[in-house]
């Protein structure tokens, strides 16, 4: 059973506060507004520390979810609060997708890797995909200003779990004058190159595979370089997805090469793709993106 | 998406396994049995860290969960595992309460604190929960001696959550020769004299409220004196049932005074009856249990 109840950070004129709990030394928020992006309502959850409510700047982490995830599974099972807080880092859980609701209809698809939680943070190119399904707009600019605007962050980093693996991958590199920091759990690396991501880069790009290789995040590292310190990636071992071929973990490695991109990826023996998995390694990632702050 | 796979610990012959996830230096189980106390298949899981798996005995803390719980929201949610890896605790989360389920019909109520998810861990005397509602022999007595037949168990304490943190307090002093240690998070701390607990009772036990008392977790407590060296007692300031009356904090205070129970009660600022709170706190309840375990 959730408690919630209302508290005011500060003049919120575009979002709209949805529920506060108080967790360790901070409070999760959890907040929804009109996206100009995806012409939809969009929700998300933020962690602030104690020294953001106290109106202090703080490094920030950015967390893409992953296929069929919205901002609860993450803010509910990661377990990523506890560092937060005794570090004094804000984390941001934004939505997967745009999606139906209060007689919208959004696009989807029957299958779990494309539509509605399946976006990949790109701009969809096709119909009718091309409406709603901007997330790489929403993420690297529309919410991006928007946090800036009404919170108290000082820098950003990016990391993602999966899909939003890829999504921080990608992002991260496509616009490195955005993000401090970028770090990825168990992340799909190559989304041309996997099942999952074929299928839904053919929904959102069409037939033209140079533009599946525009938004494929380790042809992305190795055309741009090298662009941070480091990056971490944390991967089982026992992930059915690594073995299935989705996630293409030696293509990041091999594009990491190439840019001459500094990657510490770590292999778990016997962890899977699960959240038990997640919370595992949050804390190295909140640590990760804390340290590429201060650096910055 | 959750990863689940096969994973045999020992010969569980009265045990099913239903999943394993490796998380932190040990593994989250489930499982599934035939339960003679309440003539249904009842679940439970079990966070077991390398000693355990290894063969060797460990503490263990069981958390009764609150109103409208099963297994999976503590362990999904309030973040235990971290701290029995590091420990090397067991932790164990049995379900609320005997559920419908494969054809079979359990009793149940519209409200939400009564029935299903609701047993309050007691053996129920009235028709229709007599057949089936006997937590408080499912508890103490039958997964109790489950538990320590499959599992490489040291010790056991007992808590939990709200309706749970009663059921903790009320057979860590009704039955004291089963559990090294009692704490509680948000209990309902006095059931015969909350609205809730009186609503589930008067169904559980009909009028005679001479059963009621034996039943309260407080008037328990008077009545059998100190039984632990300590009991720990996480409260949220800010809980809206503590406001309503549901809690009834004061009367524990006043219980343990008159058994001469050393108790740490302890309120926080700001903090709620949710998950949000429980994860702040459950690591010094991991604790609390892990050093009573020590000296027993």
């Amino acid at each position: 059973m959730n408690n919630t109840y209302k508290h005011s950070l500060s003049t919120h004129s575009k979002i709209e506060q949805i529920s506060v709990n108080r967790c360790f030394d901070g409070e999760q928020h959890y907040y929804r507004h009109e996206s100009t992006a995806t012409k939809t309502p969009m929700t998300f959850s933020i962690y602030l520390p104690d020294e953001a409510l106290a109106g202090r700047r703080c490094p920030a982490v950015m967390y893409l979810s992953g296929l069929t995830c919205n901002a609860d599974n993450v803010t509910h099972k990661a377990h990523f609060q506890q560092k937060c807080s005794e570090l004094g880092m804000i984390f941001i859980a934004p939505d997967t997708s745009p999606r139906s609701r209060d007689g919208q209809d959004v696009p989807n698809d029957e299958r779990y890797f494309v539509g509605q939680g399946a976006s990949y943070y790109v701009d969809a190119m096709q119909q009718p995909w091309a409406e709603n399904f901007n997330m790489q707009s929403y993420i690297v600019d529309e919410l991006y200003d928007l946090l800036r605007a009404e919170f108290p962050i000082d820098s950003i980093g990016i990391t993602g779990h999966s899909m939003g693996g890829h999504g921080a991958l990608l992002l991260g590199f496509k616009f490195p004058s955005k993000f401090v920091s970028v770090s990825a759990l168990s992340p799909v690396c190559a989304a041309s190159e996997s099942a999952w991501g074929q299928a839904a880069y053919s929904e959102y790009f069409g037939d033209d595979k140079s533009l599946w290789k525009q938004a494929d995040a380790s042809q992305t590292i190795a055309d741009v370089g090298q662009q941070y310190p480091s990056i971490l990636v944390d991967q089982g071992a026992a992930d059915n997805f690594l073995a299935e071929g989705q996630l293409q973990t030696p293509k990041l490695q091999e594009a990491c090469e190439k840019a001459q991109q500094p990657l510490t990826l770590r292999y778990h023996a016997s962890h899977d793709h699960s959240y038990y998995f997640i919370q595992t390694v949050i804390n190295d990632h909140i640590e990760h993106h804390w340290r590429m702050a201060q650096m910055g």
